[in-house]
C-alpha cells in the first residue's frame, strides 16, 4: 500500500468541500499554494468562472483532475426530458475533455421529480431501465471522445432522489453489460460514504479491478448522522475503515488519487484555509 | 394475490406505531374493537403492563402476534457484554413463548457504542462475526423452545448503530450457513422500509421462499426523508411499490400478516384513533 504519511501527492480535492467559502479560481490558487496536485470540480463552479479560464488556470498551475462532477440524471418523466438530459450529458463530456479530466462521474438519477418531493412515478424498475439506456447512449458519445464514464453507486438512502444504482455490484453488472471488453471507457467511482456498509465491498472491488476503478472518494460516516445529504464527516471523525478499504482498492490495482469529498454544513461554516489544512493532515494520517 | 380490499384479516399492528399515545393494554383493547387480529408488541411495552397480563388479555380478545420485538444486539465490546446480551436474548425467547409469538424479530446490532455516538471499535468484519456467533448461540436455545428467529436486515443507513446485516441476501446467507436444513426456526423479517431500494429484492425473496419468510412489515419511504430513524411514512404517502413487493412475497409462498410499523414523529403527534383508522384504510387500498 502506498505510504501517504510523508507527502500528499495523491490527494485530490473535490471542490464541493469548500464551495460555500471560495470560488473555484480561488480554490485552485489555494490548492497550488499547498502543493495539492489534483481537484475534482463541479460544473456550476466551472461555469461561474468560465470553462476556458479554469482550463488555463489549471494548466498554468500544473494541477490535474481526478474527475469531473457530474453527469447523469438519466431517468425522466417524458421522452423530451430524457433527450434533454442526454444533450446536457454530451456537453458535460465536451467540458471534461477541455479540462483534461480522466473521467466524468455519473450520478445516474432516481425517481424523476423525487428530488423536488414530487415523484412523477414510483417504478424503480422503470427508472433503472431508463438509467441503463441513458448510460448506453452517453457511452456511445463518450467513446468518440475517448472520455471514460464512472458510474457512482450512491447510498441506498439516496435511491429515490439521486441514484437508483446503490451498490458496487449493481454498477459493475451494468459495466459488464455495456462494456464487456473492459475498454477502460466505463467503470465506477467508489465513494466510501456510499458503500462502506456493504458486506460484499471487498469482493466487488476485487471483481472491478484496475480497469473499472476510475475514481476513489473519501470522507467519513458520522454516528449519529443528522442529515441524509449534508452531514458527511472529515476522515477520522467517523466509523469508516479508510485504510482497510484503500488496501482493497490498491490490492485490486488502483493507484490513482484519493479524492476528498465532504458535503457538510459543519465544514462549510469553517474558514476554508482550516478545512484545507485539516484535509491534508487527515489524508496523511488516517486515509 | 390476496384481496385486502374487503376486510383487514391479515393486518397486524406493530405497537410502536402508537406507542407514544397509548399503553399496550389500551392498544390491544382498541385493536379488538376494530377487529384487528394481530399485533407485534415491543418488550418494554409488555413489561410496563406485565407479561402475564398481556398474555391473558390477548387470549381473551383472541388476538394473535405476528412477531415479538425484539432480540439481537449481539455485537459488544467485551466477552461479558456479549454474554449478558445472550442471556437477555434467552429471556426474550421465553417471553415470546409465553405470548405465543410466531417468531422473535432480531435487530442484530452494529458497532458497539455507536448508538450512543461512541463506537468502541470500527471493524464491521468483527461486528459481523460477533453477530453470526450470537445468532448461532441464540438459535441453539430457540430450537429447544421451538421458537423461530427472524433476522431483520436494516437499512444501510442504520448499519453502524443498529444492524450490520443490511441486505436480504446477507441475511439469507447467514440463514443458509446456520440452518441449512431449513428447519423453519431461522428466517427473515422483511420490512419494506429497509429493503425497498435493493435491486436484488425480487430475486432474494424468491430465494428465501415460504420457509424463510417469517414476517412482512410495511410503511413507506418519504421524499424527502428528514430523519434517519423516525420519519417513516404511512403507506401511500411515499415511493415504495407496496403491491409489487407483496406480490413477490406471496409469489414466494408467504401468506402471513402484513404488519404495519411506523416510527414517525408526525404520526406520534396524531390522535391514536385517527392513526389506527388511517392504517386500516390504507391497508385496504394501497398495501
Amino acid at each position: 500500500m502506498r505510504d501517504f504519511s510523508m507527502h500528499h501527492d495523491w490527494l485530490s480535492l473535490n471542490t464541493a468541500t469548500i464551495r460555500k467559502q471560495w470560488s473555484l479560481d480561488r480554490i485552485i490558487d489555494e490548492c497550488a499554494r499547498r502543493s495539492v496536485k489534483a481537484i475534482s470540480p463541479w460544473r456550476d463552479q466551472v461555469a461561474k468562472v468560465g470553462l476556458r479560464n479554469i482550463a488555463s488556470q489549471l494548466k498554468s498551475h500544473d494541477i490535474g483532475l481526478s474527475g469531473y462532477c457530474r453527469g447523469g440524471f438519466f431517468s425522466a418523466a417524458t421522452r423530451e426530458q430524457r433527450e434533454a438530459s442526454l444533450e446536457d450529458n454530451r456537453r458535460t463530456v465536451d467540458e471534461a475533455c477541455e479540462l483534461g479530466a480522466p473521467c466524468v462521474v455519473l450520478v445516474v438519477g432516481g425517481l424523476p421529480g423525487a428530488l423536488d418531493g414530487k415523484p412523477v412515478y414510483c417504478d424503480m424498475g422503470r427508472a433503472r431501465t431508463e438509467v441503463f439506456d441513458g448510460i448506453a447512449s452517453m457511452l456511445d458519445y463518450a467513446r468518440g471522445c475517448g472520455m471514460p464514464l464512472a458510474i457512482e453507486p450512491l447510498h441506498p438512502m439516496q435511491a429515490a432522489e439521486r441514484a437508483c444504482i446503490n451498490t458496487l455490484e449493481h454498477a459493475l453488472d451494468i459495466c459488464d453489460a455495456l462494456d464487456p471488453e473492459e475498454s477502460g471507457l466505463l467503470g465506477v467511482a467508489l465513494d466510501v460514504y456510499h458503500v462502506w456498509w456493504d458486506p460484499k465491498l471487498e469482493q466487488q472491488i476485487k471483481r472491478a479491478g484496475a480497469r473499472r476503478l476510475l475514481a476513489y472518494h473519501v470522507c467519513d460516516w458520522l454516528t449519529p448522522t443528522r442529515d441524509l445529504l449534508n452531514d458527511r464527516g472529515m476522515m477520522g471523525d467517523g466509523v469508516v475503515e479508510l485504510k482497510k478499504i484503500r488496501g482493497w482498492m490498491e490490492g485490486a490495482g488502483f493507484q490513482g488519487y484519493c479524492e476528498i469529498e465532504i458535503f457538510s454544513d459543519r465544514w462549510w461554516r469553517e474558514a476554508a484555509d482550516a478545512v484545507l489544512d485539516t484535509c491534508i493532515s487527515r489524508y496523511r494520517t488516517v486515509v
